[in-house]
This record gives structure tokens, sequence and C-alpha cells, in this order.
């Protein structure tokens, strides 16, 4: 290794150890802090902020960067891949100005108040004003950050590297063309009970039951480990050290086991990334959609399939007789996959909710090019409602302010949720083409081949490649959402 | 508040951002972190150490406080002891170079590693080289550092400002003309039961009774929490959240209970500091010996007491009835407070404690002195523990190897262990005279009084003064022996 490209591997290394430090202070933060240690604790947090971007706009760092970018011949290619990325997002960095980032947090922070108090109050007039500001904001950071065809665009390539606002228009027009009939057409079918799931389920043997669907999934506890949280997530610190939290209702008997398996899918990416590429492009997840890839392949192709509950659920029943000796495991199964138009996305079953994703994505759109302003959100949300999901939205507490994302600046954070989603689909399409006998295999409690599958197809690159590139070199097309409504038909 | 001495508070709030940031990952690394997340937790560790270091050597810092220094007659008296005090500290990390503390952390690393083989494989031959290395480095500190009297001052200043052996020399005089014999005499009398505190105990009970301690001593669990870990400690990332942990053993009753009182006497401290003065001297704890102080008074008068138990006894004895239905209090008081000389420091009861930490003492300070050479160390050692405590070691691995300060380069922080006791049974003393009724409320379960002087005379000042000054100030004369013989004496 030249001498110069150990250099950027150690400053890198060095920000990945303050960034990791502040992922372990926001994980205590959510799952065992007391009370009262929020206040320094922001403080240590911003702190660290602080700290990391001196790091990465370092002038020392610059100058290694520039160097190795302007001769890779003497690169390896994950090396080369390596220098590209980082100099891409340090080039990305540059183009802020210190007053714009911080104005631009000022005002996030403001916007962030006002929204938590109006959707308290369900009063959006509150959050109006500071969301128009926002979206000032958001404009400009557009025009400095640069795009080619559409605004948004800028700010799609702040979650998913290369995502463009036209390539999102040819897959929304699908799930407006093809997913909306279809749920119009599902949800008219008399609609499978899913009573029992919301008996009272002891949470100790619910706990034990997630740790033991962890387990089978491959889940590495000497890498990693679960405790409770409000909302769950999956966060980490190394591919080492890699953590998931869940959250168990009495009353909600999937709520958990759904969680656990979506952020044992998180967290199994995570495990799977290079150890030693610490710090590194490659010892990163690709992008926010391969990420939610991972998490909604075992979700809905594992963990809601009859072949992983022809598996389980005589064990689920023998833990929980009383509630569940009456249920069979085709009407368990039915049950999970139940769908449901419903007002929050958070939610939401896994075929509505892409119609909640159009509708934010839809405004997104709008507001990035200046054809909405905040006034007109309340009218418009409600609006899309009624047409996409027919569902009259009592208040704006309920409706438009439901999702934190705007108020924190986030907007193109939502598309990557159904990409996600699409992607998981045909990736699990192709695993199946290329896994001998594989839904036999979860049949008998065996996830081996598949995260086996993964690992080499997906996890162990990182971020060398783009996301398009991965579905291509895995599936050999790129993203195609016929593959999700294929998966989903498998299903109902 | 002046411009200048906000810039000082707003650095040093920095530095303690960063400090407090580490105190987490370290709590983390202790409680929860999955083994094979310590390879990347160790980088994160020396990273966050890498910055705190380049901000209190910082050149704009030492403009900053060189300034204050010169002029501090704009200052409130606290500004004033905050300013000298990391003046102190700032000069003081200035006389290191940089060729040194790299050469010595080099040193203590191989000494460290060639500590954990030896006393695994009971040969302190592979341990003498890197001490004797050690030591050299520890002498040239000495010179390096600056003192007085002797070499050994150097480095008690380190743990405890002010602190000389000429002092340590007069206190541990009297322990060994006045607590040598005094033990001597206790061993040959017969000594209570205590079988029963080893009998099985549920360690899930245990805990809920350490839980309840806890609250009776009044520690604060929206300020703090408590969990299990390998050997009990107390950290704290701000007034605001000082977490305590304990050791459970099923098999020895009082091993989580004394654990609980005395790391919930330390957390009593920390949160009990001024928690605006974050980051600054007068937020901090003053020292090692006062910090040890509050543990021990907690442990030793409150929670070895007649008083306490006669409060608690009825309801511990509920909680095992199996175990303890034919124990009187009495008997149960009489069992927690037996003495007997034993081979290991850290398993020692009150009183012969203190004959571990004197054979130290004279063995640091000969080191020091350079009478001493590494060599010797297992001879003098074991001639102590003969002549002190009338014991053989058996091994080296159960003598001179069995603490890891050394190893670590720490010289001089034993000695704090033991004024800690010696200053608890002053202050306590003190307390008894002062607070009217004082046995009699502890009696009740009510021990808030005693905290309330704590927090008064002792928490409230931070480190704005010095041990021996605080001392003084509170009981009326500097730290005198005969308090810690004539508590044991009530006990006895």
């Amino acid at each position: 290794m030249s001498e110069l490209y150990q250099q950027y591997v150690t400053h890198l290394q060095k920000v990945a150890d303050i960034n990791y430090s502040s992922a372990v202070l926001q994980w205590d933060q959510e799952v065992y802090m007391p009370t009262k240690g929020a206040h320094y604790r922001a403080q240590q947090l911003s702190t660290l902020a602080g700290y990391a971007h001196e790091l990465i706009t370092d002038k020392r760092y610059e100058e290694i960067i520039e160097k190795l970018h302007d001769d890779t011949s003497k690169l390896s290619p994950v090396q080369c891949a390596n220098v590209l990325e980082s100099y891409r997002i340090f080039k990305q960095q540059k183009k802020y100005t210190t007053e714009f980032v911080v104005a631009l947090n000022q005002c996030i922070s403001k916007s962030f108040n006002a929204w938590q108090q109006a959707k308290q109050e369900n009063n959006f007039k509150l959050f109006e004003p500071h969301l128009q500001e926002l979206i000032k904001f958001k404009r400009q950071e557009s025009e400095l950050l640069g795009y080619e065809q559409h605004p948004y665009d800028a700010h799609l390539n702040l979650y998913e590297t290369g995502l463009k606002t036209s390539f999102l228009e040819t897959i929304f027009n699908q799930v407006r063309q093809k997913l909306v009939p279809y749920i119009q057409q599902l949800v008219q079918k008399p609609q499978p009970d899913d009573n029992f799931l919301f008996k009272s389920y002891n949470k100790d043997k619910q706990w034990h039951f997630g740790l033991d669907v962890l387990k089978q999934m491959h889940y590495d506890f000497e890498s990693g480990r679960q405790d409770i949280s409000t909302h769950p997530f999956t966060t980490s610190f190394s591919a080492n050290d890699v953590r998931v939290t869940t959250r168990i209702s009495e009353h909600d008997l999937f709520e958990m086991i759904g969680s656990c398996i979506h952020e044992g899918g998180h967290a199994l990416y995570e495990q799977g990334l290079p150890a030693d590429d610490y710090g590194l492009p490659s010892g990163e997840y690709l992008s926010l959609s391969i990420h939610e890839s991972q998490s909604r392949l075992w979700e809905n192709h594992v963990g809601k399939s009859q072949y992983f509950w022809n598996h389980n659920f005589k064990t689920l029943r023998n833990i929980f007789p009383e509630q569940l000796h009456d249920v069979s495991e085709r009407s368990f199964y039915k049950a999970i996959n139940r769908i449901k138009p419903s007002l929050i996305r958070t939610n939401a079953d896994e075929l509505t909710y892409h119609l909640h994703v159009l509708i934010r994505f839809e405004i997104e759109k709008d507001i990035l090019s200046g054809a909405l302003q905040a006034a007109q959100l309340p009218e418009v949300w409600n609006e899309k409602y009624k047409s996409y999901l027919n569902i009259d939205v009592p208040s704006d507490a309920k409706g438009v302010l439901q999702d934190v994302h705007w108020s924190h600046g986030s907007f193109g954070y939502f598309p990557t949720y159904s990409l996600g989603s699409f992607y998981a689909s045909q990736f699990f399409h192709q695993a199946n083409k290329e896994i001998p006998a594989l839904m036999h295999h979860i049949q008998n409690g065996d996830t081996m081949p598949l995260l086996m599958w993964l690992r080499s197809n997906i996890h162990n690159h990182g971020r060398t490649i783009l996301a398009d590139e991965l579905c291509k070199n895995v599936t050999g097309e790129v993203l195609n959402f016929n593959y999700f409504l294929i998966m989903q038909n498998k299903i109902r």
C-alpha cells in the first residue's frame, strides 16, 4: 500500500472513530440514558459532530485526496473505488459555505421545534412559516450542489448516489398504474381475520421468541446485541458491533416479530460488510435503498412467507397455547399478510405503504421545483390520500404533520424506502433462481444459503459500486417494479 | 462573566464533552459491548483521547489561561479557583515532552501485557525487566514534574494535589503503631459465624434488594442507573448522568450489598457536584481520597452499622426466609463486620485492608527513591505480608502480581484508598456531632439528613479547595487517624 493511500486510510478511520463514538452515545440515548442526562448528552454529540466536520474539511486531507485522485494508476480496483467515492464526498462537502450551513441548521432547529408543537396542538399554521423558510433553503441547496435535470435530483443524490427524479418517475408511474388498481381490487375482497394477533401476549415470552428468530437468521450475537427502545432501529460501531433494538407491545404480537426480522435484516447487512475496511467506502453500506432492501427482503420474503411459518408456527403456538390454540398455520400466515389502507405510514402494510411514499414523492418533487408552497401542503396532502388510498384525513396532526422528516429538512429520503422494497423483491426473485431449493431450506429453518448468497452478492461489496450497477450485476437488469408485483402475487 | 472567562469555560466544556464521550464508550465496553467489538472500540477510545490531548495543549487555550491567570482581579472566588486549578494542570501537562509520553506509553503497553502473562503463568521474571524499565521512566517523571522533598511526591500529586510523602509517613506510622497491634489482638478472639452469608441467594432477588438500598440512599435514578459488570464501578457523563454497576454472586450475599452501597456513595458525590459547572474544576470531584471517603462513609459507617440493619434486616430476611430464618439481626451485623487477614487486597475487610495499602506504600516509596529494584519486589513483598499480616504468600500470582496498578505505571494511587477510609471516619464523626439524632434517622431508614450534610459540606464544593483544607473546614482539624480507630472501636 502506498504511503499516501495509508495516510488517507488513517484519516478516514479517525473520522469513523468519531462518527461511531457519536453512534454509541446515540444508541445509549435511545436505550439506557436516564432522562436528566439529555441536556449534556446533546452538547457532547454536538462537539463530536463539530470535530468530525473539522476532520472531513481538513486541509491536509484535501491535499491527500487530491493527490490520490490525480493519479490512481498505482491503486487496486477497490482502493480506486474508495478514492473516487471519498473524492466525490469531499467535493460535495466543499460546496457548502459555512454561512449557509449555520443558517440552515438554525432554520432546522426552529423548524423541528415548531413541528413538534404544531403536531401536538394539531395546528399546521405554527409550522408553516418555518417550513416555508426551510423550503427556501432547500431550493438554495439544490443550486449550491448542482443538478442536471431537476432540482430534486441534488437532494436524492445525498441519500442515494446518482438517483434521478426521472428514474423515480418511471418507477412511481408503475406504482400509480399497477399497484393502485391492484390494491383497490384486493380491498374489495373479504379480509382474513387477524383479531387473534391483538390478544394479550406476555412480553418476556415475546422477547425470547424474538431472540430465537434472530439466531435463526444467523445474526451474530458476539458482534451485536438486542435491546428495547421506543422506535426499533439498527446501529453499528464497526462490522463487529452491530446492534438492533425492538419494541414489544403486549397487544400486538407481530409488531415485535416484524421489527426483529426487519432490523435483523439491516444488521446482517452491516455484519457482512468487510470488517477490515472500517471507515472506508468499501466497508460502508452502499445506499439507503440497498440497506432497506436487506431489511425488507428478510421481513417480507422470509418472515412473512408460509415457509418460514411452516417451520416456526408450532413453536410460537407452544409458547402461546391459550391465544393460538384455535389458529391454524394458514390463518396465521394470512393474518400477518393482511392489507388495510390506513392513515399513518409507519403502521401501513407492505402494499399500501408505497402509496404513502408515492404521495410524499409527488409532493417533495413539486416543493423542490417551486410548484408547491408550504401553505398548500395540507390541502394537497388530503386530496392525495383521498385519491390514492380512499382515506379521509381527520386532522393535520395525523396527516401532513405525521412524519418528522421535513421538519429536519430531509427531502428525498422517503423514496428510498420504496426502492428498498422493490430491490428486495428483485434480489429475492434472483436468489430463488440461483439457490437450489431455497424455500425448502427456509422451511427447514435453514436460512444460511440465503445469507451466504446475500453476503457474496451484496454485503461484501460495501460502497464500491452504485445501487443500479449492483442491481444489474446481481439480477442482470436494472430495477424492475414487476418483481415486486410478482412476489406479492405469490403471497396472495 | 468576562468574554475571556467565557472562552475558557467553552474550551473546558469541549474537553469535558470528549472525555465524557470516552466514559460512555468505556461504560458500554464494561457492561454491554459484544466481545468482538473490542478491537475497534480500543481504536475509537484512542482517537478520542488523542483529541482531548490536542485540546488541552491547544495554543489558543494557553493564551486564554495565561491571560486569565495574569489578572484574576475581575473574577469571582469560584472563577478564580477554577482558573488557578486549570492553570496548574496546564503547567503540569506542559512539563511532559512528546518523546517522553510516547516512550512511556509504549513501555506501559508492553509492561501491561507482560504483567498479564506473568500473573497467568505465575512467573514474575516475565514482568521484571518491563517493570524495571517502567520504574526508570517513573523516576524520570519525578524529575520532569519536580518535587520539594521526595521523588514520590511528584506522583502522589497526580492523584491528590499537594499530598506529600512526609504526610503519608505520619499517617502510616500510626497504622503501623496502632492498627497492626489492634488487629493482632482482634484476631486472637473467637470470630463470629458468617457461614450463612455464603448460602445460595437468588440473584434476581439480590438485584432488587440492591436497587431498594440505592433508593433508600436517595440515589437519583432519573440521573443515573445501575447495571451489572465484572468489577463494580461508578462512572459519570455529567452530574445528571452518574451510573453505577454491581456484581452479584449467588454464594456471597454481602458482596452485592456492599458494592451497591460503596458505589452508591461514589455516585451520590458525583450527583451532588454543581451540575452547571460541567467541565470546570468547581464541577469536578476534589481528589481520589475524597471520592473514596464518600464511598467508604456510606459503606462502613452506614451500610455496616447496626442502625442501618435495624431498619433493613427484617426486609432482607423476608426476601430470603429459608437462608436467614435462624439468623438474628445481631449475628448478621457481627458477620458482615468480621475481620480475617487474607492474601488479596480487594477481598480484604475494612481493617486489614489498610495493612495491604501500608505494604504497597512502603514499597512504592522505596521504588521511587531508588532504594528498591524490580528484582527485589517478590522477596520484599512476601516479607512484609508475613510481618504485618502474618500471612505466607503461596505464589507471586497471588502476591506481588495481584494488582494491575504498577503494570499501568500507577505509583501513588494505593494510599488514596486508605486516606479515603480515614477521611470517611473523620467526616462521619463530625456529621454525628452536627446532625441531631443522626443514627436515629438511619435507624428509621432516613438517610436524607446525612446526604444534605454531605452535599453542603463536601459535594457542593467541587474542586475549589484542597483535600486537607476541606477536612479542616469541615471537621476543624486536618486528617487525624484516631477517628478511624474510634469509629472501628464502636463497631467491635
